[in-house]
C-alpha cells in the first residue's frame, strides 16, 4: 500500500534539521549542510549530479530506498525557498536549478496563491494554500498509488506527525552539533502519537532511524 | 590531568535523559530506564551487583571507563531523591540502599542543608547548598588528583554544560523514545559553549558519543 512518508530526514545529534538564519546562502540555515553529509557522499546522490563514485553501502542504500517509488512530493515553503510573505513575483523557483530533483508533481504549503510552475525534467511546483490535508489529498491523487514524500523542514513534518498522517519517518543523525536551529523533537510527543523506532542501523556517517506507526 | 566529566549517561532518541514525573517507583521517571538498558546488561555492571554474564563489547568498556579514575561525584538533588524542599527528616538515603555504587565522597547539590551521610563501602555523601562551582571545589579537593564525575541529572550536567565546567561528557543515545521527559539539549548550544564530539560508536543497544572542549 502506498505510505506516506518522510525519508532521508537529516538530523544533528543535538536534535536540529536545519541550522538557523536560512538564507540564500545557507538554505539549510548556518551550516545546514553538515547534517547532510552523509547523503551528499552517496552513490545514489553523485549520480544524480553527474558525479562519479561515492558511498555505496548502508547510507546509500538508505538514499536509494528514499528516493524509490515516490510518486510526489509535499514541501513546507521554507524548503521551497527564502521567500517569505506574499509572492512580489513569479522569479523564485526553488533551490534547485532548472531541473530539481524531484521529476513528480511537488506540492508546496504555503498562505499565499500562486499559479503552478512546471520545470524541466518532469517537476511541476503546485502551490497550496488550504491546508496540510488538502496538501495530501492532491499529493496522492498526483502519486498515483505510489508513496507520497513528505519532504520538509521540521514545521512540516511536525504538522503531519501531530496529525498522524505519516506512516513512515527515516531520520539521519549525523555526528555533528549544531547548537541551535529548527528542533525535530522538540515539543513533539512521538510514542503518544503512536509512533515508535521500527529499525536502527549506524555508519561513520549517520545513525539511521526510522519510526513507524506502533 | 584530572578531568570533570558526565559519563555513561543515557539519553532518548528524542533527546530525553529521563522520563517524565520522577517517583519513588520510577527513580529516572516514567520508562526511564528503557534509556539505560545497554548500560545493565554490560558485565561491569551485572558484575558490581553480584552477577554472573554480561555483555563484554564496546558498551561493557565505555561502562568501565566511566568508573575509572573517579574521586568524587556531584549529583543533583533529584538524581539523589524524590523528596523535594527542606528534609523532612534523616531516613532519605538516596536510591541505592545500604551499600551505594559510588564508593567514595559524592556532593549533593541542594538548597536545604543536612548533614553528611555516611554508607558502606565508602560512599559519603555531602549536601552542599552553596552552588555548583563550591561543589565542584569540594569534589576536587576530595577526588585527591582523580576525576569529579558528574552524575547528573540533565538541570545539574546543564548548569555544569553552561559554566564550561565539564571538560568531557559521554552520553549513550539509547534507541527509544520517551516522547516527554528531560530534555539535555534543550537550549543548550554546545559549540557556542565551546564543545564538540569528539568520538562516537554505535553498537546494538547504544549510540555512544563523546564530547569535548574544542
Amino acid at each position: 500500500m502506498a505510505k506516506v512518508r518522510v525519508a532521508s530526514f537529516g538530523v544533528s545529534l543535538d536534535g536540529f534539521g536545519a541550522g538557523p538564519d536560512q538564507s540564500l546562502q545557507d538554505p539549510l540555515g548556518v551550516r545546514g549542510f553538515d547534517i547532510m553529509e552523509w547523503f551528499l557522499a552517496t552513490r545514489v546522490w553523485r549520480s544524480m549530479h553527474g558525479q562519479e563514485g561515492g558511498e555505496t553501502g548502508v547510507d546509500n542504500r538508505m538514499a536509494e530506498q528514499s528516493f524509490a517509488n515516490v510518486g510526489a512530493w509535499i514541501l513546507g515553503r521554507n524548503m521551497f525557498g527564502p521567500v517569505r510573505g506574499p509572492w512580489p513575483d513569479d522569479q523564485w523557483k526553488g533551490w534547485w536549478g532548472d531541473e530539481p530533483p524531484y521529476h513528480c508533481d511537488v506540492f508546496v504549503l504555503t498562505h499565499h496563491p500562486r499559479a503552478s510552475i512546471t520545470m524541466k525534467g518532469g517537476t511541476v511546483f503546485h502551490f497550496v494554500t488550504d491546508g496540510i490535508e488538502a496538501a495530501l489529498q492532491k499529493a496522492r491523487e498526483a502519486a498515483g498509488g505510489k508513496d507520497v514524500r513528505v519532504g520538509g523542514g521540521v514545521a512540516t513534518i511536525q504538522q503531519y506527525l501531530r496529525a498522524r498522517l505519516i506512516d513512515e519517518m527515516h531520520v539521519a543523525i549525523a555526528p555533528t552539533l549544531l547548537g541551535s536551529g529548527e528542533s525535530l523533537f522538540a515539543g513533539l510527543d512521538l510514542p503518544s502519537l503512536g509512533y515508535k523506532l521500527t529499525d536502527h542501523v549506524a555508519t561513520a556517517n549517520a545513525t539511521h532511524l526510522v519510526f513507524g506507526t506502533a
